[in-house]
Formats: structure tokens, C-alpha cells, sequence
């Protein structure tokens, strides 16, 4: 039996994704192999791929003078490779930091530049995002993470840094709903949230970026070894690279960033309002930057977080609970969740509620 | 229709990988998600990559004071991370070439290290190995290609470094035979010849070689942090790993590398002994220097390369297109191509030789 499954990632893909990569398992394309099997420079992978990057540029909107690069590399990787791309040694860079995953990127980025955090939220426990920001004119980059996953804080608005380049590690957020790359000097996402299975990273570059690493970047590190190579200077992880093919073409199918935005705005919103309704139940952060894609919940009593996760998981509901670091549970409602799932959630919360004695 | 694909990598699996892949891609051991939508962090993904690290030391006889690592990044990082990992700044490190992959190797090498080439093969065209070589007693480490894919020229011995760290690429070699893993600092390979899908590079290094990171090494670069993660530091590729620790499985149910080591042989020498007895066909590496796992071989007449290429591919042969740097058709035969195959393979040979006018 498929489960609803909240986890925060690798998360929930597609049933219908799914179902076409297990037919085709054994024998993809008409060529008797397995898509696991063929070489990345068989002329069926490489149109595979080309398509992907077509369809990714499509539903993203992506302007011309942006490479859309796919990388093996975990986008953690990114932590090094954003300042080892954009800044010569020790140039200034601007971290905003609003969860785990800024300060780590925070923490890499200093080893690379002089990085300076001009925003951190740690005053709030990481409940919010900065009022205001003040972005030096001179930084390489500002760089920000528009959706903490762990304590489910999301910027609905793209901070103004003038003409410095911003940098946004989007992993739980791509795809969620349009954006204005135009806004943005690299984008990057690790596939496992929305995109496809874990083993590619998208990062999406303006051109003027590439180019200028520093004498000491490892060749895969580099972004224009992948511009120039259209993404195959090394092996990628061929399965997760054509899942992510297939869920491109899904997302086109369900209407776009465009219909997944009304649907993703609503499966959050009936959970958050179900949620602040009742008295069981409680979510820490404010309206305005509470995440549409993570929603961790605590419940007034810690005593009852075993029985909620042990019948929750009989119910069909899966990987609920919290990070560690927040505790409670946590509902990762990605785009592959369907709406009936979040609702079984809430009928699920409901009944716990009313029957915890 | 499955075929038998002789391409280089990532190349094929055993059938009842594939299967059992396939059969179980929409529910994973009982938990109703497939394995590449499950958390790295769940205790079955845990448990899994665990069992697969024991099933490859089980294997390959890894002594205890060995480190296996299961990476993310391609093995062609391992380029740049052997002297990030291995040596101080500008410290004297060896490299063998013997072709394409050791030369690319050395090429990165110069950018963290006083790398010296020790042995050049290259006027013979990289059709052989060194007869000996002059190993600086302070070297940090030698580096050599124990198999190199397109020329298809193999090491056949170890070669002896003495107190110097031997490090091996062993990307299309390793899980081929029985391997003395006391012999080396550092041995790696990607998956996608003889262990998995294209996703996973395999690092076995000894545990003095662990902990001495250059300075400026990326986070994800240094050994130290997968050690000190179990291999789970970064979201990984969780299908490829996945498979690998099936096909590990499936390693031990042929009798392990002993057996692994009679069946290769034995499918490499009867294509070799048919080629050396041909006219039509020819090999130009030395016999005690050829490939076990890549047979590159060349039609006397070249004008006939596409016939042969489009008549295989039609008798349900794929992928014997030669690399472009050698030209003429190439097998690769790694563990999963059985036996069938390569007679398949020579029964039409003869045919296309006999047949061709």
C-alpha cells in the first residue's frame, strides 16, 4: 500500500512518475536497456537531458543569459562552490541567516571570503525572517534561503540587494510556485523536494557569474566546466536525472508553477488554519513567513508524540515526525502531496485530538 | 527486448538486480514509498546503506583499519580530493599514466601538488604499461589507473611503492577478482561499471590517510566528514545506492570475487583468442597487459565500421562503438555481462567476417 508521506526529503514523488519509471524500468526508450544502464552519452540520454533542461526552462521562465546546469554534486556542495565561483579571495560576502541550513552555508562561505551575516534570526529561535536588511554595496554576494525546512519559515517576497548578485539555496522551494528568476544571480536546488529523487542539484546561473573562479576550485566546482560541457563533464546519477525528467513533464501537465502555487497556497493554509483553531496543536511562527511547504506543529502535550507518530503511521501517514532541533512533528506537503493527503492529515489530527485521553 | 550492452559505463546490471528494482520501485521493504522517495535518515535507509558497507568489506576482504565511504561526487573528483586529502601545499606527489583517465588525473594533481610524472606510456600510444618505475621515497602518494577503459590496457600486479600510499582509480576494475586492499592508501571507483548506477563513487582509503585536509578543502571534499557521518553527511543519491548494495547481494550469491575473477577471465580470453586468431579483427595491446573488462578491437577495414555497428545493434548487441580516441568497436564485459553475451558476441564476429564483402 502507497502511504502519504510527509518526510522533508527525500520526499514524496509523483504516483504517476513513478509508475512510468517502474514500466520502463528494464527497457527505457525502445533500447532494451535500463535508463540505470545507458551511457550519459548515448544520443537517448543526452536528448533526454536536453529536454529536461528545455522543460525546466519553460516552467521557470528562465531568461536567456541563465545556464541551467545540473550537477551531481549534493547542493550542500553549493556552500563551497557559491564563493569559489563569485568572489576572488577574500572578498566581501553577505549571509541572511534564518535557520540551520543559512548558518551552514554561512559557515562554509567564511572559509572562502570575508563573510559577513547581516541579518540572523536567532533572537526569534528562528521563528522569523529579518524586518530589514542592509546590504554592503561591495559584497561579492548576498546569499539567503528563501524556505528553512526545518523551522518551516519562508520569505514570500524576494529581499531588494540593489545590483548585488543574490543567491538563494531554493531546495525546498523550486517549483513551488512562478518566480522572477531575473531577480536572482544563482539559484540552486537539490532535486529531492520537489524536483525528483536525491543525486542532482539544479543551479541556475547568469552568465556574467561563470567564469571567474578561484585558482584553487577543484575542476567540478567550477561552473563553467559544466556550462561547457552541458552538464555531462562527469557520470551523473542517470535514474535520478530522468525522474526529474519525467516530474518536469508532470508539472507542465498539472498546469504549471501556476496552478502547483494555488494548490500548494491551499494545502498549507488549511492545515495552518486548522492548527491555529485548535487547542492540541500549535505552530510557532508568524502568518506572513510561515513556510507553504514544511509545517512542523507541536502538540500541547509532549507525552502523546509516540502515540501520535505510532497511529498516524497506521493510518497511512508517514514520516511526521519533527526535526530534532524543533521537536513535534513536521508536514512536509511538497508538490507531489496531493491535496487528499493533507486532508487525510488534518481528519487524522482531528480524531487524535478529540480521542487522547 | 533486453539486450547485451557492451557500453563502457554505466553499463549493465544483472538481470535479477534489475528485477527486483523494478518489482519493488513503488514499495520499498514494507513502507509503502519507493526507496528513492524514503529519508536517508530513515532507519530502513540506514539500516540498507549499513548492510551494503558490510557486504562490500565482506567481499573485498577490507581490513579493519580501512575506511569504505560511499560518495555522491563523481570519482572524478577524487582527481582534485587524492591531493586535497593526501598531501600539504606543494608537496611532492607521484603519477603513473598509462592513459586517457591516469593523464586527466595528473592534470588536476598539478593544481594541488608538485605532481611528477613518474611513467608516461604515451609512445606507445598508451597500448602498455610501464615496465618499471622510480618511486620518490617522498612522495605523498603514487597515483596510477590499474584499468584504463579505452585503451583497454590493465595492470595485471600491484605495483610496488614501498612506504609511499599506492592510490588506485579503480573505477572499471574493482569487484572484478580478488583484490589485496593491504596494498593501498587509497582506492576508489565509480559505481557504474561493476557495482551500480552512474551516482555513487566508492572510497576505501586507510584510517592514517583520514583527518589531514588542506585548508582550503570544500566541506563535502574531505574524507574526515564522511568518516564522521557514516557516509550520510549530504543527502545521496539513494537509488544508486540502493542497487549497488543489491548488486553487492548479488556478488555474494555468484561466489564472490573468486568466482567473479574465473568467469571474467575466461569471457575476456575466449574474445581476446578469437580476435588474435582472426584476420578481420585485431587487438594492438600486449597480451599481459590487456583489459579483463574493456576489449577495444579494430575491423581491418574501417569503411566497414557501420555496418558492423548497425548489424550488431539489430542481432540485440548495444554499444560496441569504440571511443573516439581509438576508434573501431570496443566490449566492455564487466561482472554483469554474462557469459551468453560474449559468446553472442563472437558468434557474430565470425559472421560479419565471414559475411562481409
Amino acid at each position: 500500500m502507497r502511504v502519504y508521506n510527509f518526510g522533508a526529503g527525500p520526499a514524496m514523488l509523483p504516483d504517476v512518475v513513478m509508475q512510468q519509471a517502474q514500466e520502463e524500468l528494464l527497457d527505457w526508450n525502445g533500447t532494451g536497456m535500463s535508463v540505470a544502464e545507458i551511457s550519459h552519452r548515448s544520443r537517448e540520454f543526452q536528448d533526454m537531458l536536453a529536454e529536461a533542461e528545455q522543460d525546466c526552462r519553460q516552467v521557470l521562465s528562465v531568461p536567456n543569459n541563465y545556464h541551467v546546469l545540473f550537477l551531481t554534486e549534493a547542493a550542500r556542495a553549493q556552500f563551497s562552490m557559491i564563493p569559489l565561483n563569485l568572489c576572488r579571495d577574500n572578498a566581501l560576502t553577505n549571509y541572511i541567516v534564518t535557520g540551520i541550513w543559512s548558518k551552514m552555508a554561512a559557515d562554509e562561505g567564511v572559509r572562502f571570503s570575508d563573510a559577513k551575516v547581516i541579518a540572523d534570526c536567532k533572537d526569534s529561535n528562528y521563528t522569523t525572517i529579518p524586518d530589514s536588511i542592509n546590504v554592503d554595496a561591495n559584497a561579492a554576494f548576498v546569499h539567503y534561503t528563501p524556505n528553512e525546512t526545518i523551522n518551516g519559515v519562508e520569505f514570500h517576497d524576494i529581499p531588494d540587494t540593489g545590483d548585488v548578485p543574490l543567491v538563494a539555496d531554493m531546495t525546498s522551494t523550486l517549483f513551488s510556485r512562478p518566480l522572477d528568476v531575473s531577480r536572482f544571480g544563482v539559484i540552486y536546488a537539490g532535486a529531492q523536494k520537489n524536483l525528483g529523487p536525491a543525486g542532482l542539484t539544479l543551479v541556475i546561473v547568469r552568465d556574467d557569474l561563470v567564469g571567474h573562479a578561484m585558482a584553487n576550485t577543484p575542476k567540478l566546482y567550477d561552473y563553467a566546466t559544466h556550462r561547457d560541457n552541458d552538464s555531462l563533464y562527469n557520470t551523473p546519477a542517470t535514474f535520478s536525472y530522468y525522474v526529474a525528467g519525467l516530474t518536469l513533464k508532470w508539472l507542465q501537465h498539472q498546469g504549471g508553477l501556476a496552478a502547483m502555487a494555488e494548490v500548494n497556497q491551499r494545502k498549507s493554509q488549511k492545515l495552518y488554519q486548522y492548527i491555529d483553531e485548535s487547542d492540541f496543536y500549535r505552530n510557532p511562527i508568524p502568518t506572513h513567513c510561515r513556510s507553504w511547504m514544511n509545517v512542523p506543529f507541536i502538540l500541547a502535550d509532549d507525552s502523546r508524540n509516540a502515540a501520535f507518530l505510532e497511529q498516524s503511521k497506521a493510518a497511512g501517514l508517514a514520516a511526521l515526525k519533527g526535526h530534532r532541533l524543533v521537536g513535534g512533528m513536521r508536514a512536509s506537503i511538497y508538490n507531489a502531496m496531493p491535496e487528499a493527503g493533507v486532508d487525510a492529515l488534518i481528519d487524522f489530527m482531528k480524531h487524535f485530538a478529540t480521542h487522547d485521553t
